[in-house]
């Protein structure tokens, strides 16, 4: 299985392709930025990463886009452009009809390191790790895009319908992330 | 010169074409809203969205997109939503090479009214009043998306850019106009 995360922004946005299996190793496949110039109009700016993700799913087929979930209480100045590549990454992929999924940053630290509450270099650091790389990813965009993509890949069965397993059945990262997936939909 | 006004949302994005020149009379061509209902994916919704806004722009052919510009201290229950329309909405202009403006909630009320604190009452009927309609068009972003059409065409020349018009130059609704846009601009 093959998935896209989209860690959406106007001025970077991060794009990562893994390979994998639910419980399996996952594997880069491609992992960058697509950016747009600040001196440019907001549709023009839209415009340039549009054709960027478009060019993406060309490329790398993935069975499912992971995006991440963009909050209100978002950082307000940036949030309209995040909100706006988030909706045009979901209507690239729904146009080939590859699926969608949303997860919660709460979600992808959990799902990455055990701990939803994990700080950014520790998530930077695990996905190095997890992916078998020399450095971490650069930059931080790109990371938290194989970050988004990972966490797809090793959602816990069901944790996007009713959780029909019991908690004891879980691993750690798994219990983690269930907890955290669960108050981000408080 | 042909206007496409829209008044984004994802329930309910209002869609308005009116034909007209700066201070002359005003012209309706079209007027409608793309619905998607809340039980669709966001993905898809915001697909059934784009595709409505594709059609009204392929049919009638606007020389401008005008967009409510959407802000991040708006309705935090659905400002994701209305943000990613906006989006869409300035994407599928650009992609046409149609240029894209992005009108205030203030500065739509200071054109149509001569007051950017107007009430939605009030604009409505003098959106009906000045395309010369029999009733008021409902839903109301329906009447939102033409009083964003007329206000493109009837701002104050320079508006969007450095005025250098004396102020005893401007009609009272212009200076109303320029006082809202210079208010949103803090």
């Amino acid at each position: 299985m093959r998935v896209l995360g989209v860690d959406p922004g106007l001025t970077r946005c991060g794009l990562g392709v893994v390979d994998g299996l639910p419980g399996r190793r996952v594997q880069l496949v491609a992992v960058g930025v697509a950016t747009s110039a600040p001196t440019l109009d907001v549709d023009q700016r839209l415009l340039v990463i549009e054709r960027r993700i478009e060019e993406w799913l060309e490329e790398h087929a993935p069975d499912t886009v992971a995006v991440e979930r963009v909050f209100a209480q978002h950082n307000v100045r940036t949030v309209m452009g995040t909100a706006q590549v988030a909706g045009l990454a979901m209507v690239a992929a729904a146009r080939r009809r590859i699926p969608v999924a949303l997860h919660t940053p709460s979600e992808v630290k959990a799902a990455v390191t055990g701990s939803g509450r994990a700080d950014k270099p520790q998530v930077q650091t695990m996905v190095a790790r997890l992916l078998r790389l020399e450095a971490v990813p650069r930059p931080a965009d790109a990371a938290d895009a194989l970050a988004l993509a990972i966490c797809h890949l090793w959602r816990p069965a069901g944790a996007l319908g009713a959780p029909e397993r019991p908690g004891s059945a879980l691993t750690p990262a798994q219990r983690a992330w269930a907890a955290a997936e669960q108050a981000a939909r408080r």
